[in-house]
């Protein structure tokens, strides 16, 4: 086990009826706060109305940035980072989706940074000039991307097609509040991307081509029943409070940092992959990594590392068979047909997507270095990959 | 799933040489601190030495109390706090395990209370008047308790046979390290003894009567298949770092208080047993739990509630078969004989108790009402387990 330090200090108000602790929670931190939000969904299910008066109850001064967009727009986090600064905010309330907590996150540390925060932590990774961030917290309304327990935030620039991602123990939530019936009305679309997105995490630090991390593995097994047990129950009766609190708690805890706390080593080359989907064609991301990861599995499968893969076959699906190869191809597909039968294309194609940009895609991807450790990814298995998914 | 609130602040550094970092977090709190341990383990081990460097060299001040007991003694908790309370301590060190960071959790607590804190709040549970402690951190030396990541103390007090447990959030360490190297000494004993702990814990909070906490049953699945597939390697080799990293860091996960958030119920009948015959007796705690158990999961399964059993065996030990109740049976019969084969005695017979004190011990076990929720247990239930051990 690789040597590792834990520290997830967000505290989390997980239930029905918990944005009722909003005002005492805020309260404790500041009398002035930015509430960052989507579209018109907060204000159609009440949770709006309910954070307005839960503010107003405590006295509490709210400032608001509307319009953040699904693949949040480095505009917004200026937009919202003059808001603080002009006003004095204490703490940046977001109420969504990860791509809203995101947004809020940037906007903290935009508005306690002198320069520009996209061009100095997004672009340029000098991390180490993030000093000060104001307080985050969040409702969440959608189970997806764990931003509502850790430091990640991923913005984009659509006139230069980047789509950027940071984290920072100082972009952690103080508080985020889960309750699951806010995501009773995300459509059967977004429930799947979300149900994929959580198993995506998983499966970005679970498969590594080393033979350690037990603990951690068996964990994150865990994880992956309960998205394939429950992601079918939700989408099917989208009120089964059981199923969308399974799902909420599985996506906080899939990407909180604890999962890959020992590991020898994670993957994350699915996830750069798709980054730059979605940075040229603004597509769910959710739904970007449901059609690129089986052609992912496909293409890093070897004999070194389907051990990992065997692991998967047996603890999620439950295959059994004598070939380590053929276990894991089993797995594989099971994969595949898991996410179609959520309604997750097959293709890059069936979503508009062709080759056109293939080629400046993969050139991004990889400008860091190869992509993830299952095997290194150089530009031309990008390519592959991307032509695999047509 | 049950609405809960999640907030774990303990940081913890794990894995070989994180004692160097003692002194500079540490240096965060105070510059006084009380250093609380047990026999003279940690001077052979050279951890003594270390943390006495550390302080050195970041000029904190070291007062020290020694020959904290196995089962740790309301005795030794006045002592600690008298030095505190002399001394302005800042913050108490417990180097060791479960036993000793109980005791300097409750010295913390005595330290800023005027009261007796054993009266009034071990035995009458007034714990709305614990309003303040001294910071509490560790050095861990051995994986068991779960000590190190939680609100949790429980102190004896042997002249009137009482072992009592509180629980709160200002006790939880604000710090931990976790150097798996340290637990290579630990005899076989005294791994088995912990490794049955670690399972215990997670039994307590795996069995439910109810149906749900899917997530949570397969979480805790992952942390019962680490203790099944790590402990015996440990008892081969002790040096083994991989082992002795995987039962490190399952002891914290399986008690830090994540595993039972969302839970409808838990159950910790066997742990209210087990602290009457330590109690009496001065057992290791690990060891009565280690007897009690199958004894206990062999008189609470019933049609109702073998779904659960049903779960473990399937999911724990790879059992398969059509019949609950005789699939149930089967898991409880590997219970046994994993528990044997780790060394930990079948009967209380084996380990000098006869039914002498049952009747009192069943009578103090059930002061405040039945025992458990997968069967509650009355005084005679409890007598009948005791006896059905022997």
């Amino acid at each position: 086990m690789k040597n590792f330090n834990y520290n997830i200090p967000t505290k989390v108000l997980f239930g029905k009826g918990k944005a009722e602790k909003l005002g005492s929670e805020v309260n404790k931190y500041t009398s002035k706060v930015l509430l960052v939000y989507g579209m018109s969904s907060i204000k159609k299910s009440g949770l709006y109305d309910l954070i307005k008066k839960q503010l107003t109850d405590f006295n509490i001064k709210c400032f608001e940035l509307a319009g953040v967009d699904p693949n949040p727009r480095i505009e917004s986090v200026y937009e919202g980072a003059k808001i603080c600064k002009e006003n004095n905010i204490g703490l940046v309330l977001a109420a969504g989706g990860g791509s809203v907590i995101d947004c809020a996150k940037a906007i903290a540390v935009q508005a306690k940074y002198e320069g520009d925060v996209w061009q100095d932590l997004y672009v340029d990774s000098k991390l180490g000039e993030l000093r000060d961030a104001l307080p985050v917290a969040s409702i969440l309304t959608l189970a997806a991307t764990g931003s509502e327990m850790n430091g990640n935030s991923v913005i984009s620039k659509m006139e230069t097609n980047e789509k950027l991602a940071i984290g920072h123990g100082k972009l952690r939530p103080v508080f985020s509040i889960l309750d699951p019936t806010y995501t009773f009305t995300v459509n059967k679309f977004h429930t799947a991307a979300g149900v994929v997105d959580i198993m995506s995490h998983v499966f970005e630090q679970y498969f590594s081509p080393d033979k350690r991390g037990y603990l951690q593995s068996r964990l994150m097994e865990g994880i992956l029943k309960t998205a394939v047990h429950f992601g079918p129950i939700a989408l099917k009766d989208p009120k089964d409070y059981e199923a969308r609190a399974n799902l909420m708690w599985s996506s906080s805890l899939a990407l909180n940092g604890m999962m890959s706390c020992g590991k020898e080593s994670t993957d994350w080359a699915t996830h750069a992959m798709e980054h730059e989907l979605s940075a040229q064609y603004d597509i769910t991301h959710g739904m970007g990594l449901g059609i690129l990861t089986p052609y992912w599995m496909d293409y890093v499968l070897s004999e070194e590392n389907a051990h990992r893969f065997v692991d998967y076959a047996k603890n999620v699906w439950g295959i059994e068979g004598d070939s380590e190869m053929s276990v894991a191809r089993k797995a594989i597909d099971k994969t595949r047909e898991f996410f179609t039968s959520l309604g997750i294309p097959k293709t890059l194609t069936e979503v508009g997507i062709d080759h056109e940009k293939f080629e400046i895609m993969a050139e991004k991807a990889v400008k860091n270095g190869p992509l993830g450790t299952m095997k290194a990814l150089e530009k031309e298995d990008v390519l592959e990959i991307y032509t695999m998914a047509l």
